[in-house]
């Protein structure tokens, strides 16, 4: 049997299989779109290699060197020079590609990943990322943030994200926010908050409660073993983000991904920050920060891109039970 | 440098780098996404095998036997046995996955591709298509249609794809119907019409114009070497699709396909029928089915999905060119 679940905030309809949840061996091992790869010459992201990155923006140094380091990135996606350039070409709408796209390079080690650096260091990531928003945030352009980490990163295996701030609001984050804006104005109430709710109440797709942040797997998860985390506390942009709040966070991804490893041995995934518009706005009510996490494994490729359409054999509830369970001996 | 255009039906940005297009060479040989897969055990989909799968439902017979044959996926995303039963589960909304999802056996031969077939073969297919939507729309609790074909299959090499029906409308197909209605209530003029009129104007995206139909890169295309194939008369319904019209569709995706295959040595794609919703409405005048085809190349896999941000590396009138122009000798 099937049922189709709707995510609440884009409204989105995903199919969940019921009748055969899949469970981690049945991923195992990684098909068609998993291959690791390796970087050809030295590699730029290494310690002594600093000269081969555009200059340093921001890092976080100790005795000994830099922890973590963000660089423009040298293939980016967006120009930061320029002006805006709205126009039509025929029928068409076009723009030139402002924005920021720098890298954020998270350890000095060439080969670390999240359950293997210590929750210090991931404490240092997200101070990263939090110095790197409350900059760009000056720069009046920019109407929309991002914060990417893939793993392993496609072109260079070092561990690192993307951080981007650019002049338009990208489709999914925009439907995020309209989601968000029409529940508001019916509810007086955040969206994200009445979740936090649901799911404490509903337990059974709760990973990890800490003091500041619930871990679950969301009730329309698009994706096998698909994660979110929402931070308790209603704030809008994750660069308000405090001190605590980032112990706490980095403790919650260590936990988080030393049991993806776990349960299916190094997936590869990707980790979305995702953060309020900039633009025009002090504190939004009506919207709220967290991560989403989804591994890259058991694609469907053809049916979500075209259609939408999101076919998930792992039901959350399965999901969730599976990650907080798997053995830690 | 980089450039934004808005995909005009669902309104999308898609960040068009320029500076350095990447061509086909680019591309080879595939990255991670893709290795093809082999099947264990004897094949479903091949003569003889029959009794293998569900009771046929649909065939085009010669003398010899079948050509092509139409059976219920064996593994279905949605059942056909069911009512609505739509209810709330907390603060979520849930339904049961209630649909048909068939497959379509699109060749006799287990080995064989749009490009190796004769267009008589491909114009057999697209009538099964016809077929099987014509009988679909008689059950009223169908919203929508999707026509999916993977190339490789994920499961089974031998070409096929799928046909589905179902109670609610996907996401993407939901954000198109939406852009061309708010478009035809500003202009009383079919979007697709428009950008048939647009394209045939500019020429630089167009790749091959028939009697009956237009095949071009889209302006803000998502993938690289993504196509587009528009019908010049406006349908809102694949399945009215008249018997010269067949035809000639059948030429244009022969032509695509060995030129795919000759730029790009057999790429892995996906093609996805967007066709009108079913329920309650007679013809559309603003909706105009197509069909729209994605290489699975050159993936950036976490950016798509966290955040419908699309960066692609080819822009469309480079890929328009590479596709006419590639060597046929």
């Amino acid at each position: 049997m099937s049922e189709l679940r709707r995510e609440p905030v884009t409204r989105t309809w995903v199919v969940i299989t019921t009748d055969h949840p899949k469970g981690p061996s049945d991923y195992l091992p990684f098909k068609p779109p998993y291959r690791p790869q390796t970087l050809e010459g030295p590699c730029p992201f290494c310690p002594g290699n600093e000269g081969m990155t555009p200059k340093e923006v921001f890092s976080i140094r100790e005795e000994g060197g830099w922890r973590v380091r963000v660089v423009p990135n040298k293939f980016p996606f967006f120009h930061i020079e320029g002006g805006f350039d709205r126009r039509a070409e025929g029928m068409y709408d076009v723009m030139e590609g402002i924005g920021a796209h720098e890298i954020v390079v998270e350890s000095p080690r060439h080969v670390d990943r999240l359950d293997t650096m210590d929750p210090e260091q991931i404490g240092k990531v997200l101070l990263a990322f939090r110095a790197r928003l409350v900059d760009l945030e000056k720069d009046s352009r920019f109407q929309q943030f991002l914060i990417v980490k893939n793993h392993p990163g496609v072109f260079n295996p070092h561990p690192h994200s993307h951080v981007l701030a650019m002049s338009v609001v990208p489709k999914r984050i925009d439907e995020e926010i309209w989601g968000t804006l029409d529940y508001y104005q019916r509810k007086e109430r955040c969206i994200f908050c009445d979740m936090l709710k649901e799911e404490i109440h509903a337990k059974k797709r709760v990973i990890l409660e800490t003091l500041h942040f619930l871990l679950f797997a969301p009730f329309a998860s698009r994706y096998p073993f698909e994660t979110w985390i929402l931070p308790k506390r209603h704030v809008s942009d994750f660069h308000h983000i405090a001190v605590a709040e980032v112990e706490d966070l980095s403790h919650v991804l260590r936990f988080l991904f030393v049991r993806y490893g776990r349960l299916l041995s190094d997936p590869p995934y990707s980790i979305v920050l995702h953060t309020s518009p900039v633009q025009g706005r002090f504190h939004r009510p009506e919207y709220h920060w967290h991560m989403e996490i989804r591994l890259r494994i058991g694609l469907r490729e053809g049916f979500e891109w075209g259609t939408g359409l999101f076919v998930n054999p792992t039901p959350p509830e399965e999901a969730a039970r599976y990650i907080k369970e798997v053995g830690m001996e």
